[in-house]
């Protein structure tokens, strides 16, 4: 065992097993904020606008969501014209702020690697300024 | 167009595209993370163990991020025995701290829709206590 950095007392403490694979994926999760921040619901138009995903891309992605039945996809009306509406549900406004918490998680242990570097200076704001 | 949440004036504001897909996969941002708060390096059983990952999936995620150059992996000796020591590398770090910029603004998106559940209960601390 290396003496190196004696890391042989931890556990997995890098292995973020709370970073949901259904969430995490770049697009579902641009996805999902999109719908946490408009909790009334947005069109397909808008989420695809929202999240620059292509109608394809948009499509699969939600298709993945509303299997895991962590989001809905209704269609309806919206004045004359046939519109689909996207809503995250109840249990994915849950599973969206557990997996928050993970990720909140990796951040603080970046931030605490990120504030020294290897040559010893600051790369980010001052800690105990 | 929808006017439900009227949010026809934004740009793809939740597009992320930040969010580096070498980075951003899970076993991959473990590893980085592992590799961020050990800047002298480990060697490939620590990564293996702080991340939980198995020996093929941790040879194929540090190829991937080899090939990116964002890692060193270099076979060595320590005391008697063969050892394989992984660093991540100047680039490296810098595109990790460029990666966690936009995972922190996906936290203050995603922040700010948590405070509020839809039925106007907060779900998490008070911000205007």
């Amino acid at each position: 065992m290396s003496k190196r950095d004696s890391p042989q007392d931890d556990g997995p403490r890098f292995a973020y097993g709370g970073l949901d694979r259904v969430i995490h994926e770049r697009a579902r999760l641009s996805v999902l904020t999109s719908l946490m921040t408009h909790p009334r619901g947005l069109s397909f138009g808008d989420v695809k606008r929202l999240c620059a995903l292509t109608d394809g891309n948009l499509n699969r992605h939600l298709k993945i969501l509303e299997e895991s039945n962590l989001v809905t996809i209704k269609k309806g009306i919206d004045g004359n014209r046939p519109q689909t509406l996207c809503r995250i549900t109840a249990l994915g406004r849950k599973r969206y702020v557990e997996y928050l918490s993970v990720l909140e998680q990796v951040l603080l242990d970046a931030a605490s690697a990120v504030d020294e570097d290897p040559a010893g200076k600051r790369v980010r704001g001052p800690v105990n300024a």
